[in-house]
């Protein structure tokens, strides 16, 4: 449910069109938890934004004018989410520059026993390829993952997780995927493809700050066979535990408590 | 130069936001030449976008109806080329069904030499992914091939050729590509990628009309370098000559020559 859209700054229900960037999955977005009134993790996004727009060469929008406007949306009554999109060009039709597109929304309602014991978790049929250029990215082109994401239709299954030709497994249609295997907690690198996730990002370095070793590196699909525990992560929902994979059951364990820990001290 | 906008046939200068599916690149296109104020080559349009509606499962318009939706924008003066474009969901939020944008635009202005003489070409360095389900599908989610467009600056190159991980010819940014290979003319398989362009099927068809042998097969970069010549072709530009692929030269051949005369026949 949109509260309120605001492009370039400006209040708006509607843009002017064409916009070339828009109409052709050229550029970068931010989708941000508002807790409390504020974006949770607002400089990790800010950080990822700059990189992707560097990445992309699309000019980066001024951050002091930014950080004002997600403020603002961040304080609409009954926003939840906060999403952003910059692309490429301007509504009307002129191909320079980049124009942002900025909306406030509700909170979306999920049922909470996916965080207290666990989501239901399909494995895509469909293969990521490998894109170098556009490996971690938030890019606007993201058809290869609604398809993915249009491969169930039980809406008691959360997440798909997603593997490349490779049987590498590389991340949900929308989250990071961590694993405990042999003990050892497990992530894919995002070089290989996926999304480079903030959620993600924020619990590595809390990890790393309290002397948590955490691999990251390629993560088989046969490894998750046998993983002690597996959960997903994202700006939005902090992190899920796997209670199915397939045909595969696990218990939610220590690691995801944590992931869970940290996510709520980042939401005071 | 955009002359006129619909939105699902409806006349407007501006789109209701969020719409979920042109954000996403999730949804199809085709871009239309008009000539004599009519759409060149309408039934292949209309059976490509049917392709792809039922390829990405979105629901197909109805055909009647966008008939006489393309014939109103072909009619607009100084129209040359009309761009149709079906997203999934609905501008304002619904994330069902799909949308039609249409936009009807004046002609796009080049030397005439390119068609005479040829067009300057550029090896793109960025090498594009399989995706067997996107494959020869005209999708939304262009960012790979707007990557490559931004490979060079000067105008006087007017187009860049990809190939894939293997080396495999696929396609340029925005037309398909043909060549003399061993006195035998040659065409990319677009189902290893690239677009199916209904340019390239036109001609193919003509061609095999003819009785003359087009081979739909791999096309090895290496390939091209000894090629008699090379032509790109696309619904807009018809077709032209390669005259510098890297540092190469070409002359246009007796097989551009042919196709040229098919698209004037079909411009009549």
């Amino acid at each position: 449910m949109t509260l309120a859209t605001w492009i370039d700054g400006a209040r708006a229900d509607a843009m002017p069109v064409p916009w070339s960037g828009l109409e052709q999955g050229d550029g970068v977005f931010e989708t941000m938890a508002v807790v409390g009134g504020r974006v949770r993790l607002l400089e990790r996004h800010l950080a990822r934004l700059a990189t992707g727009c560097a990445r992309l060469a699309l000019p980066l929008p001024d951050h002091a004018r930014l950080r004002s406007e997600l403020a603002t949306a961040a304080a609409v009554p009954g926003a939840g989410v906060v999403k952003l999109i910059v692309a490429r060009g301007r509504p009307g039709g002129a191909v320079d520059g980049a124009t942002r597109l900025l909306y406030a929304a509700g909170p979306r309602q999920r049922p909470p026993a996916w965080w207290s014991e666990g989501v239901i978790v399909h494995l895509c049929a469909l293969r990521l390829a490998p894109v170098p250029e556009l490996a971690g990215l938030k890019h606007l082109s993201r058809l290869e993952l609604r398809l993915a994401r249009a491969e169930w239709t039980d809406p008691s299954v959360a997440e798909g997780l997603l593997q490349d030709v490779h049987g590498a497994v590389l991340c949900g249609t929308m989250t990071n995927v961590f694993a405990v295997v042999d003990s050892r907690l497990v992530t894919p690198d995002t070089a290989r493809g996926g999304v480079a996730g903030v959620m993600r990002a924020a619990l590595l370095d809390a990890w790393r700050a309290a002397g948590r070793a955490v691999q990251v590196r390629e993560l088989r699909a046969a490894e998750l066979e046998r993983a002690g525990e597996i959960f997903l992560t994202n700006a939005l929902v902090g992190a899920w535990p796997v209670r199915r994979l397939g045909e595969r059951e696990f218990a939610p364990g220590p690691a995801v408590r944590e992931a869970q820990a940290y996510v709520a001290g980042w939401s005071a």
